[in-house]
């Protein structure tokens, strides 16, 4: 396979992996910055990621357009990726969810740390965007480019921001890192949830998140987490 | 298939995805209005949802009278169903459920409200009725038109009600709002009990929940989701 | 089949389904009381129910003597049965289990309440029963006659006793009556657990308990769950 | 089978329950003595447990060096089972984990004890070790013999020590009984957590722990579990 058929292989992987782990439902996406051409990108026409097939995946550029549309009907939030391929050239996957155990931090003051070594991935805090501070009543959905590029803004140099009342976006150097990221993020909030139970609790330290993050973006930890992930969806290592 | 049939056998896939999802367990039921017939409405005979086939759907008046008995029978709640579609002529589907998520708000203060923005689909906030306040002592069962008229009157023009110590019923304008909105009220309720540990959660708007109840219930937003859940079910579209 | 060979298939089904819906892990047992002759009962040799086969039943004497060993191991606390057995006429199943709902309120001061008009069949609340008030130290576990008649007291005319720091036992008039109370004493456990993170829940009244608790052992609801429950254990409905 | 191979094989099917238990996810390791050099031990080469085989069996010193790499990658952190072989000739399995129950109980000042009988194995409490009291910022991970050792240090005599916002480990005299006391230690956990929600709860007497770690260890109980967890993992009792 060429690197770009396996890229998007890949890209099948991950809606599936994504689904078999609760980081998606049937709502949320996950995209490839093009390998040869960074100013577009590979997402799922609007579908399920649990059903994705590579028949599915349509290619854009950042501003949204369809290169190819065949009839298919893209994601209505597909700007949440353009914009941030756009403002972070380091960024060639972009993951936007609605995991159930993140949302609660993205409706209250209580800040998504991390306290578990391997949740270093996500940096020392998820900041939370509100549409509504910019865009006022909205159904929340991020439908434009001016809504991404504010996303984005909130984004920052991080690797993931919170969307208050609908989920969160993660972004990584590769399809494998956003994926791990989006898994560990999820991890991470249901751990500090239960925490907060019993006390206050330690989180990492800034010298623990540098050098947690860096050992958990290591080719070993992701492929070993990979190919565990690709088999409990029921799918070969792509 | 004639329309007839197709919304029948949406009717049983309603019946499996509801049981998959955790919405319905051994009780609980969803019901169809006769599409040519508004005074009358299908429903399965007594059985789990996740055992229902086409086999076991009856047709009933509104009053609860089965037009086909053929020896089986009809759930002993059928009343709530025919209630909701006397009082409701925009409703063509009502579903009646114990999800374990939902019903500890219908034994506390604390308001079911939406804030999730898939949620808005649900509402401002479901009451709760309780059929003690005009019924006194009971089993909590709903088993008779007068009973079914009172909860009729909670709902109200709302898209569901919490029935206290017992569960909820939710309607829509069809069997797929329906399904669509008893799954995202369930969601909301474990988000919202899950956010209440975190700190006073932000709820959506006004302008949120109509806006977004708009957009969630466009068929974009319907279609997929019922594609998702028919496969997590393993059945086909129907 | 006769009645006997039916009910010892049905027993082997109990065992299934409560491993299926969480009641038992490992450790646990249902017991069944001889069908002509009250003064010996029928129980599995010392297995995990989830693996129970009808070759893996035994025939016990009241006092826990094995009537036909055959080189089987025992469950050591049998004498849970026995005793249930002997000092209540009206039971002819028992169960002991381990549910990790129910297990807490066996060590705080909280009293397990019906809340969901199932729940009903439970019985106005579980008392809890702790071996050390008379036994002092032990490894926990009711492992003689003695032991197991101090906990038939504590159950007294009601369904179900919790045992402090170990789990419950659940009494019934037929197996199907025993495991459904068993898994819905576990499922009201989970939702007063969830609706006292909400405030202080209403629980059903005198009233409620004794009207929920006769409609709920009605043939019509027992027989709709075991059949629904077969099901999701992988068994015929036995 | 030879002993070795009979435990060797044993060894594989504890990494498989571990996963099917919800123990271990992508992380986590599982190790055995060898039987007949007590200076050596066995673990899986990097992987996730769910996917271990027979052909991932490693060969390891005391000290961590492989005696047959055949160009396999160990785990990072094999540290923690050689310096517990090292310091306790009594353990011949080991168990690192990341289990999401346990870790919250790792940050906070809560102290993880015994509340059910069959947690007695666990020990009267699990202290928490925090890696960064004698290291400093690290990844946490543990890399060296030095770590290593000084988490033994923490375990000492007992059953398990909590790594903060990491994870824990578990010693046993075998692969049945260390299995055994990491999925325990897990459910006492989830029910410590749970009970805290209702009240202080009471835990087990010292007395209560010490008969009730003696009669949990017995092959039957260890034999029972053992059976119901290879069936339930999918595997043949080994």
């Amino acid at each position: 396979m060429s690197n770009l058929n396996s890229l998007l292989a890949e890209l099948v992987t991950a809606n599936r992996i994504l689904a078999r782990e609760g980081v998606v439902d049937t709502f949320g996406h996950v995209s490839l910055r093009h390998p040869e051409r960074p100013d577009r990108y590979f997402m799922s026409r609007s579908r399920a990621p649990e059903q994705v097939t590579l028949e599915d995946l349509m290619e854009f550029e950042l501003d949204g357009t369809p290169i190819d549309l065949r009839g298919r009907t893209p994601y209505g939030e597909r700007f949440i990726h353009g914009a941030l391929f756009e403002t972070r050239p380091d960024v060639h996957s972009v993951i936007h969810n609605h995991s159930q155990t993140v949302i609660p931090f993205s409706v209250t003051k209580t800040p998504l740390r991390p306290l578990s070594h391997i949740a270093a991935v996500m940096g020392s805090e998820a900041p939370v965007w509100d549409i509504r501070d910019k865009f006022g009543d909205t159904d929340l959905l991020v439908t434009s480019m001016e809504q991404g590029r504010d996303l984005a803004r909130a984004v920052g140099k991080g690797a993931a921001a919170l969307m208050r009342g609908h989920g969160c976006v993660v972004v990584g150097s590769s399809i494998r890192v956003s994926v791990f990221t989006a898994i560990y993020l999820q991890v991470n909030a249901g751990l500090q949830m239960d925490a907060l139970r019993l006390g206050e609790p330690r989180y990492l330290s800034p010298g623990e998140i540098e050098r947690g993050g860096q050992r958990q973006l290591t080719p070993l930890a992701l492929d070993r987490a990979w190919e565990n992930w690709c088999l409990r969806a029921g799918v070969s290592k792509g």
